[in-house]
C-alpha cells in the first residue's frame, strides 16, 4: 500500500487540491483485473479465519459525496465474502428516534462483534460533515464531536477492532457524469434524488468539512485513506489492497481445539 | 422446483423415513456446477432489484442438526450477492438476556427490512425442537408455540415478507463422517464441540421433534422444504433453485423515478 493513500495532514490545505485520479507514480496496473481477483480470494480466506477465531474484528467505514462510489465499492470488493461474517450498515438521514439520542448512538449499535467485519455505508462522520455544512451544528460542537469520535473509535480499538476509513474522492465533473447516468438509465433512477443537487451546490463547503474531519480524526489505529475514485477499477483495487494488507497484519488464526478433542470417538 | 422437496405432511410418519439422498426421479444433474453458477448469477440480479425496489423482502430460515450444512449452504448459495442487501443472523444458545424475554423476541429483531434478504442460521424453531427434546418445555407449551410461530410468520407475510424454510436433512452416518472430518482437520476443530455428541445420542427424539414442527408450521406462505443433504452439491443446487424461483415469482421491479426527474439539468 503506497503511503500517499494514507492521509497525511501536511499534504493538503483543502481536499479540492487533492487529485481524484490515479497518481502518476502508482497508475492503474495493466493486470488490475487479475490482481483484484487475487486480492478478493485472499480476502475471502482471511475473513474465514477471522470469523473462526472469534476474537478480533474489522470496521470499514466508507464516506463520499453522492455518487462517490460507496455502494459500488462495497459490492465489488466484498463480492464472494461469506455474508455470515459481514454486516453492512447504511446510515441514511437520521430518523426522529435517532435524533432523540446522541449522534453516536445509532452507529454504536452496529459496531462489529468478535470475528465480524462491519461495513459502514456513511457513518458518524456525516454528523461532522453534512450537519456542519447545513449549519445544524456550529464549529464548537463540531470540534467537540471530533473528540467524541476519536474516543469512540479508541474504545473499539481497545476491544480488538481494527478500523479502516475510506474517503472516496471524486471530481465535480465525475459526479456530473454519474448523475447524468443515473438520470438516463432507468435501472439507476432510484439512486437519484433531486436533493443531491443541493449538496452539489455546496461542493467547496463539503470539501472543507471533509478536510477538517479527516485531519482531526486520523489516528494511527484509525487511519483515513483518501482514495482517488474517478476511475472505478483503480478505486476498487486500492481499497482491496488496503483491506487485505490490514487483515494480513491482524494475523487471524484458527482457534485452538476444545481440550480433550483427541480422545473423542463418535458412535 | 420438484414438488417432492416441499413438505407434504402425508408423505412421512417420521423424518427418519425420509431419504437424505437425492431422489431417484431427480438425481444430481451432470451439469450441476454449471446450473448452480447460472442460478447464483440470477440470484445476484434478482437481489439487486429487490433492494432497489425497497418494498418486499425475503426471509430464508435454515435448520439442521449439527454438521447438517447450514454454514456451508449459506456460504455457497449466497456467495457473490451484495452484502449490503443480505443479513445473516446466527442464533446460538440463548443468552441470559434473551431468556428474560419471550422466545420470539430475539428473532423478531432480525426480521428483514424492506428490500432485504434476511437469513436465519438456526431460528425460533430451536424453541420447539431443542427445548422439547431437552424437556425444557412440555407438549402443551410446544403446541402453543407452533401457533405463536405461525402467527409471527403470518405477520411477516402481511408486511410483504416472503418466507422460505429449509430443513437440511442428513443421515446419522453422514453426520459421523462430518464430525470425524472436524476432528481430524485443524481448520475445522473450531466447529466441533463435545456437546454435539449429546445431541447425536438423541437422534430419534430430534427427528420426531423436527417432524412435528415441520408439519405444524408448514403453510402456503411459509413452506418448509426438506432438502436431502448428504450430497452437498445437490443440497446447494436445490436450495438455489427454490430461492431463485421464489424471487422470480415475487417479480421485483426497479422503482418509478422521483417525479420531475426528466426536467433536471446538472450544473
Amino acid at each position: 500500500m503506497p503511503n500517499h493513500h494514507r492521509l497525511d495532514s501536511h499534504l493538503f490545505q483543502s481536499l479540492d487540491s487533492v487529485s481524484t485520479l490515479p497518481p502518476a507514480d502508482s497508475p492503474v496496473p495493466t493486470d488490475a483485473a487479475a490482481e483484484f481477483k487475487v486480492l478478493r480470494k485472499e480476502l475471502v480466506k482471511l475473513q474465514r479465519v477471522l470469523y473462526a477465531q472469534h476474537s478480533d474484528s474489522l470496521l470499514v467505514v466508507f464516506q463520499a459525496l453522492d455518487a462517490g462510489g460507496k455502494d459500488g465499492a462495497i459490492r465489488k470488493v466484498f463480492k464472494g465474502v461469506n455474508p455470515q461474517g459481514v454486516r453492512v450498515a447504511s446510515f441514511k438521514r437520521p430518523t426522529k428516534l435517532e435524533l432523540d439520542h446522541d449522534f453516536l448512538w445509532r452507529v454504536q449499535a452496529h459496531s462489529p462483534a468478535r470475528g465480524m467485519i462491519s461495513i459502514f455505508n456513511r457513518s458518524h462522520y456525516e454528523d461532522v460533515i453534512a450537519t456542519r455544512v447545513r449549519k445544524i451544528i456550529d464549529v464548537d460542537v463540531c470540534n467537540d464531536r471530533y473528540d467524541q469520535i476519536n474516543n469512540f473509535e479508541h474504545a473499539l480499538n481497545q476491544h480488538g477492532t481494527t478500523i479502516l476509513k475510506f474517503y472516496l474522492h471524486i471530481s465535480k465533473d465525475e459526479q456530473k457524469r454519474r448523475f447524468q447516468e443515473r438520470l438516463s438509465n432507468p435501472t439507476k433512477h432510484w439512486k437519484f434524488s433531486a436533493a443531491d443537487l443541493e449538496t452539489r451546490k455546496q461542493w467547496s463547503l463539503y470539501m472543507a468539512a471533509y478536510g477538517d474531519a479527516l485531519k482531526n480524526c486520523h489516528r494511527e489505529l484509525s487511519p483515513w485513506h483518501i482514495i482517488p475514485s474517478d476511475d472505478k477499477s483503480y478505486r476498487n483495487l486500492v481499497i482491496a489492497r488496503v483491506i487485505v494488507q490490514t487483515l494480513q497484519k491482524m494475523r487471524p488464526q484458527f482457534p485452538a481445539p476444545e481440550s480433550g478433542l483427541q480422545h473423542i470417538t463418535i458412535d
